[in-house]
């Protein structure tokens, strides 16, 4: 089986950590001869537009169409503005590709590397279903009267009876198969539209699962309970926002963004889905060679588990585990001294399938 | 110096905490003959609305007009809906009497409370100053095409220019005052235009304040540092919504609901304001006498530096600190086993004025 990916290593660190997930899907095709993996690249990103005026080409959706996924490392650069870094790139994929399920596990990799006291990994084990098509990053709104002293900005979501039952029924599938409860994120008691009818949608699509035990708790006691009590959770379905909050939040208790990953699928494989590490450019530390790559590699074993070539896809994710253990095998972010490219380099000595 | 306060017990255990909080006001009014509080109970709440069909008179606004503060303890009842016991009493309260700035103060009591290893009273520390009246909260929105296939509902947060600029110009003025940082928390990446709109105004507004050290997080990133990084924090600004979810999770990190507490205040004094502790009316806990009283007195603090009386507010905040060191005085969500009652009494023999 062959797979064609789009590569977009971005901004910053971008480049550097998708060469390291490169190298363990290379690894993978050389130990794997039912596998093979093509790559194109694609030099989109903020660099890109200070030369050119543009995040992509002008035809850059449909270049991307045909592929089997979308890698990106990471897009923005100071002083490119948000409206033109994210939303002509990141964001656009997300929405043109229907990319409408944002899968984002937190997982403890290794107790000592969460902030919280006394919690272990088996406390912390769960994955956050994001809706990632709609709601409050709709782009709606108006901004009225500017610079006068009636001047009033609006800001709408946009919640389709489409969009937010789709990713809840998602949701309940998922809760369903793997046999774990299911929890919703939202806020009914003050926002008196939008989350009443996701909080009445999760209820009625709920009759169709009554094998799925369930709750619903509001934003802010979830957010309390990610701190105080993390073992709630075992799949989470939650809005556009929130979740990005949460997901966030459950990368603060797991050791930070340089173990975040995330994949923006499109389920009927109508486009292709995207795959991303979650930490951003950081222009900071871009070049120096300590980018943490794992993110980025876990965003491989995501899209092997999405090829459905899982046992790849856990056995990346078995090799990171490990790997967390040995200190002196990470970046310093992690409390190691390894260079970005080391970490490769020992990750694929390690990779293999049991 | 005499004080009027309104006090709405209402549901769960708010009457129970306000018990101990009227306590203490009563006991500093013994050692200080200066000073007078007169207090009117109003039966208010979901209890009330099960008996009368409304959560507060007709004319309850009105009735706690020409009150100088308003002492809430808790209202929400299983089976009142949320559009009823907080729209018509709660949010209409902070609403119509114009309390727009929410103070949430984050404060570590005693390092045995947080759920963050290696996290010092020095480390955390800081606060959170809400806007209280618009945005997210505004209750402004659409539902469309009501059961049918294209069903469409929109949830509008709606920004003044007013009460943006009045928000962030109060937090500045704090943070002058008090001689600390601060920081605003947005969203400008994905909500194009309210939190570009909040950053514009949190800039041109630090124009007046060059004195004033500022920082800007995207809440995402700001939900990670509060667990990794708390320290980063000393007075915060924020919309309703990200108030709301920041503070709960500062909860989070200090110990608890139990010891979160809120002023809403209307700074002008054109109306009055309303002191509450954040924790809910808890119905399963409600009865036992076991419910924290400590949050609804460090309500009372936040009610007595508002009114001036500085010297006392920090009395009762320092008596707090000094308790929650002995755990065998605390209620159990503390560890510890005293009734609600006896954590008053304790209290009011242990506080003094230095
Ligand atoms: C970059 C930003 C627009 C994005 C988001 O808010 O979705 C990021 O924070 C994420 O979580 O993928
Ligand atoms: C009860 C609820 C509407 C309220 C809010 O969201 O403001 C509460 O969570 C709070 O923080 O005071």
């Amino acid at each position: 089986k062959n797979f064609d990916i789009a590569l977009i290593p971005g901004d910053g660190i971008g480049p550097e950590v998708v060469t390291e997930g490169v190298k363990v899907l290379k690894a993978i095709e050389k130990m794997d001869t039912n596998l093979s993996f093509s790559f194109t690249e694609f030099p989109w990103g903020c660099e890109h537009y200070l030369k050119t005026g543009k995040m992509m080409d002008d035809d850059g959706i449909d270049k991307l169409r045909h592929f089997d996924a979308i890698y990106l490392g990471a897009v923005g650069y100071p002083g490119v503005p948000d409206h033109i870094s994210l939303w002509e790139l990141l964001l656009r994929i997300r929405k043109e590709f229907d990319q409408y399920v944002n899968l984002r596990p937190v997982i403890l990799l290794n107790q000592s590397l969460t902030p919280l006291k006394s919690k272990t990994e088996e406390d912390i084990d769960f994955l956050v279903i994001r809706e990632n098509s709609e709601g409050e990053y709709a782009g709606a709104g108006d901004w009225l009267f500017k610079g006068q002293p009636e001047e009033v900005v609006l800001q709408t979501g946009v919640f389709s009876r489409k969009g937010t039952e789709r990713i809840i029924r998602y949701a309940y599938e998922e809760a369903r198969k793997s046999n774990r409860t299911l929890t919703s994120i939202s806020k009914g008691n003050a926002l008196n539209y939008s989350m009443v009818f996701w909080d009445e949608v999760f209820e009625e699509v709920g009759k169709e699962y009554p094998d799925v035990e369930t709750y619903s708790y509001l934003v802010d006691a979830a957010s309390l309970y990610l701190v105080s009590d993390p073992e709630r959770f075992e799949v989470v379905v939650t809005s556009n926002l929130f979740g990005d909050i949460i997901t966030d939040l459950g990368a603060g208790i797991t050791g930070g963004l340089g173990l975040a990953t995330g994949a923006n699928v499109n389920p009927e494989k109508q486009y292709p889905s995207m795959f991303e590490p979650v930490h951003g450019s950081a222009p900071d530390i871009a070049g120096k060679g300590i980018a943490n790559p794992i993110a980025a590699i876990w965003s491989v074993s995501q899209m092997l588990d999405f090829f459905g070539e899982e046992r790849w896809g856990k056995a990346v994710l078995t090799t990171i585990q490990d790997m967390v253990k040995e200190t002196e095998m990470l970046t310093p972010d992690l409390g190691g001294n390894a260079a970005t490219g080391d970490v490769g380099d020992s990750f694929i000595e390690k990779l293999k399938i049991t």
